[in-house]
C-alpha cells in the first residue's frame, strides 16, 4: 500500500483537529484510499504544550524549512493563518513542488492571485474547502459538482460568531453589547471580536466565493462590508413584525460585467431556509442558471469541522498524487487566464429593498416631511411603523421601502438627517426580498 | 484545446436537458475545463419527436451499439432509466473502456454490485450523482469532501413528489388523495404514482447512499419501506398538535456491524431545518463523527437540477480523461474489496418513538385498557390526547411514546387490535425526536 506524506504547518486548535482524524480514521482513510496517510512532520514554535495528542518521537518540530525542504513531503497542509509568514511558506512549499492545503481566508482574500498563479506553474494544487463555511462543501460544489451552471448569485451566512449573537438578540430580546460578553466567555467570540463582528472575517470568505462561482479575480478592498455592532435588538423586534429574520449575509451577484459584492446586515422573509439557520451555524445559498437554489449548511468553524474539510482536500490531493495526475484542477476551478475582468459595482448602484428607521422629535407633521423627502427621491414606501408613542424626547419611525437605487437611498438620508426633527443618525438595513 | 467526446443513451426529459447545458454553458463550460465537450451522438429510439434543441446532422439516431462501440467517445451518459437494456449498454460501455455517467438509481440500487465490479476491472469511472438529491451534490460531498469521517447516520427527503403532497397536506389541510390528483394534475407526480408514493424511489436512493457513507453493500430487498398513502390530514394535524412535522424521511444509521436501513413517514421536530424543506425540494443531513451535521438541499428532481448533477459529473470525467489518470476514484469511494459486511438490522430490533392513533368505540375505560397493554410492553408513554370527543361510533385516541423497541410495540398492537373497542386498524407512524 502506497504512503503519502503530510506535513503540517501550525499546530494549533485545527491543526491539532488534523492530527485526531489521521489517528482516530486511519482505518477508514486507509480503506477508502487504497493507502496510508502518513503525518510525516508537524511545524510550530511551540513545541512544549500538551495539545492532547499523542505523537511519535521526531514528528513535532520548530523547523519549518526542514518542513518545507524534506523531498518526501508531498502535502503540505498550512494551517498557521494570518498574512505571514504563511504566504512565505505557501509560495515556497508550492516552488518545492509540494500540493497545498490551507484554511487560510484572510492569506488567499489578499494574495490568492499570487499564489494561485504560483501554483498553476508549479503544477500542483492549492486547497482551501476549509477557508469557507467551515465543514460545508461549498467550494468543491462550486469548482466541481455544479460547475457547468452559470452562477446568478449567492447568500451566505459564513460567520458562527456574528449569527450565534444575532440569534441570541433575537431569542432573548438581549442587546448586542450583553450577547457579546457572553459569547467571549462561551469561547464563541474572540477577546477582540472586531475581525468577525465587523463582516471582515465574512468579506474574506466573500471574496473567495466570489471568485469561484464567477470566475474572476476579486479586489478584497472594494468589498463593502459593514458589520453588525450598530444593530439594536429593537431592530430585530421590528424586522419580526415585519415577517423578516435579520442576518449577516454576504451576497455575490452577477449582472453582466459588474458583479455585487457586499457584506452587511440584511433583513431575509422569515420562511425562507437561510432564515431557519441559526446559532453558530453557517449556509450559502447558490442559483445556477441549471441547478436552481442549492443549499449548504453545518458547522462553520471548529476544531473537529475544520479538520474535517481539510482532510477531505488532503483525500483530494492523495488522489491526485496516487493517479500521478500531478494537478488535475485549478485551485479557483479555471486556469488563471480564463479569469473575467469583471468589476465590482458601486454600493450607490445597487437596487434593493431598505429598512430605515429614524429617530425624531415626537411632534405632528414629522412623519410627512420624511415620506416627502423619500418621494422626491423616487423611494416608495411599502409600509410603515411608529411603534411605541409615549412621552421619551425621541421616538422611533420605521419605514419598508420598495426597491430603490442604493444613490437615491443616501441623498434622502443626508437631506433628512438635516432636519432639526431628526435626533439621531438614521439606521439603515438592506432588506433581500426575494433571494434568486 | 482538447476535445472530448459524450455519447447520450435516452433522449428524454434528462437528456434533452443535459443537450441545454453543453450548448448554453459551453462557453464555461470549455473556460472551467480547458477542453471542450462535444455531444457526439445520441441514441434514441425515437428519432423524430422534437425536442426543441437543434442538433447537428447525423447526431440522434437510434443505433445504441453504433454509439458503444464508436472508438471515439469517452464518456457514456445513460438516460434511459429502468433496468434493461439500460444494464446491458452500461456494461457494455465499461467494457469497451468508456466512462459512465448516469442518473439511474433503480439500476445502481439492483445491479450496482455487478456494475462497480465490472468498472474496478475495466479501470473506468462509474459517476451516478443524478440518481440522489437531483442536483443536489450530496454523493461527491460523501466520497470526497466529508469522506474523512466515520458517518454516524443521515436522513434524507429523497422524493419531491412525496414532500410536495406532503407540504400541501399540512398546509391546506388536505386529504392525500385529493392532492394526488392535483399533483397529476401540475405533472408533480407520475399517472401511476406508486413508485413514488409508496417510497420505492426513495429506497433506491437509500440503498446507494448507505453504500457510499457506511462503505458495505447493500441488498436493497431487505430495506424496509412505507410509503405516505395512509396518512391522513388529521394526522398531519395532531403531528403539528404535538410540535412535528411528518415528512417521508430515509434514514440510514450505523450500529456497529448493523445498520438501519428504512423508508417511511416520520414525524421530526418542527423546529429542525429539515422540517422546513417544503414542496419539491429534497434534502440530505449527514453527520460524520468530525464534520457534525451537514445539510444539503435543492431541486430533488426535473429537467434543468438534473442536468445540471450529469454534466457536473461529465465535468469531472472530463479531468481526468485530460490528466490521462484513468479511474480515479472507484464508484463508491472505496475499492470493492473494501466493502464491509455490514448487515441490515431487522425493524423489529429498532428503538425509536412512536405515534400511534387507535380508533375505539367511544365508551369509558378504553384508554385505560389501552394503555395497560402498552405498559405490559414495557412502552410508556410521552403525551396523550382524545382530540375531539363527539357522537361519531369511532374516535381516535393518539398515543406518543417515549423511545420503545418496535419488536414491543408490535406486540402491544397486536394485541390491542383484536379488542373489541377498537374499530379500525391503528396507525402507526415512528418518530425521530431527536436526529444525530
Amino acid at each position: 500500500m502506497k504512503n503519502i506524506k503530510v506535513g503540517l504547518l501550525g499546530f494549533g486548535t485545527i491543526g491539532t483537529g488534523v492530527v485526531k482524524v489521521i489517528q482516530q480514521n486511519c482505518g477508514i482513510l486507509a480503506s477508502r484510499l487504497g493507502a496510508t496517510i502518513e503525518l510525516a512532520r508537524i511545524a510550530d514554535l511551540d513545541t512544549t504544550t500538551d495539545r492532547g495528542v499523542e505523537l511519535s518521537p521526531g514528528v513535532l518540530t520548530d523547523d519549518a524549512q526542514g518542513l518545507l525542504n524534506d523531498p518526501g513531503i508531498q502535502v503540505v497542509v498550512e494551517l498557521i493563518g494570518g498574512y505571514e509568514p504563511a504566504r512565505t511558506f505557501v509560495l515556497q512549499a508550492i516552488r518545492n513542488g509540494k500540493h497545498v492545503v490551507t484554511a487560510n481566508k484572510a492569506l488567499l482574500a489578499k494574495h490568492g492571485d499570487e499564489i494561485f498563479a504560483a501554483a498553476e506553474v508549479a503544477g500542483v494544487d492549492v486547497m482551501f474547502e476549509a477557508a469557507v463555511g467551515g465543514g460545508i462543501p461549498i467550494i468543491s460544489a462550486i469548482k466541481e459538482n455544479l460547475g457547468a451552471n452559470n452562477f446568478y448569485a449567492f447568500y451566505g451566512i459564513l460567520n458562527g460568531t456574528c449569527n450565534y449573537i444575532l440569534t441570541e438578540m433575537d431569542e432573548e430580546g438581549k442587546d448586542f453589547s450583553d450577547v457579546l460578553d457572553e459569547a467571549q466567555k462561551k469561547g464563541y467570540a474572540e477577546a477582540d471580536p472586531t475581525f468577525d463582528v465587523e463582516g471582515v472575517d465574512t468579506a474574506h470568505k466573500l471574496a473567495l466565493l466570489l471568485s469561484l462561482c464567477f470566475g474572476t479575480k476579486v479586489d478584497y478592498d472594494q468589498i463593502y462590508t459593514e458589520g453588525i455592532s450598530n444593530i439594536t435588538a429593537l431592530d430585530i423586534e421590528y424586522a419580526r413584525d415585519f415577517g423578516y429574520k435579520l442576518k449577516l449575509l454576504a451576497i455575490g451577484k452577477r449582472d453582466g460585467d459588474k458583479i455585487e459584492a457586499r457584506v452587511h446586515p440584511t433583513m431575509i422573509p422569515e420562511d425562507y431556509p437561510l432564515a431557519a439557520i441559526n446559532g453558530v451555524f453557517n449556509t450559502v445559498r447558490l442559483v445556477g442558471d441549471f441547478s436552481g437554489p442549492v443549499m449548504l449548511s453545518g458547522y462553520g468553524a471548529g476544531m473537529n469541522a475544520t479538520a474535517s474539510a481539510v482532510m477531505g482536500d488532503v483525500l483530494a490531493v492523495a488522489r491526485d498524487l496516487q493517479t500521478d495526475c500531478g494537478s488535475r484542477m485549478p485551485a479557483l476551478g479555471c486556469p488563471q487566464s480564463e479569469l473575467l475582468p469583471l468589476s465590482i459595482k458601486p454600493m450607490e448602484q445597487i437596487v434593493t429593498h431598505y429598512y430605515l428607521r429614524f429617530n425624531v422629535k415626537d411632534q405632528p407633521g414629522v412623519l410627512a416631511k420624511i415620506a416627502g423627502v423619500l418621494g422626491e427621491h423616487e423611494i416608495s414606501i411599502e409600509s410603515m411603523v411608529q411603534p411605541h408613542r409615549h412621552e421619551a424626547e425621541a421616538v422611533p419611525i420605521v419605514f419598508m421601502t420598495h426597491a430603490a437605487e442604493e444613490r437615491n437611498v443616501n441623498a434622502a438620508l443626508a437631506e433628512i438627517n438635516k432636519m432639526d426633527v431628526i435626533r439621531d443618525e438614521t439606521l439603515l438595513i438592506r432588506v433581500e426580498d426575494h433571494l434568486e
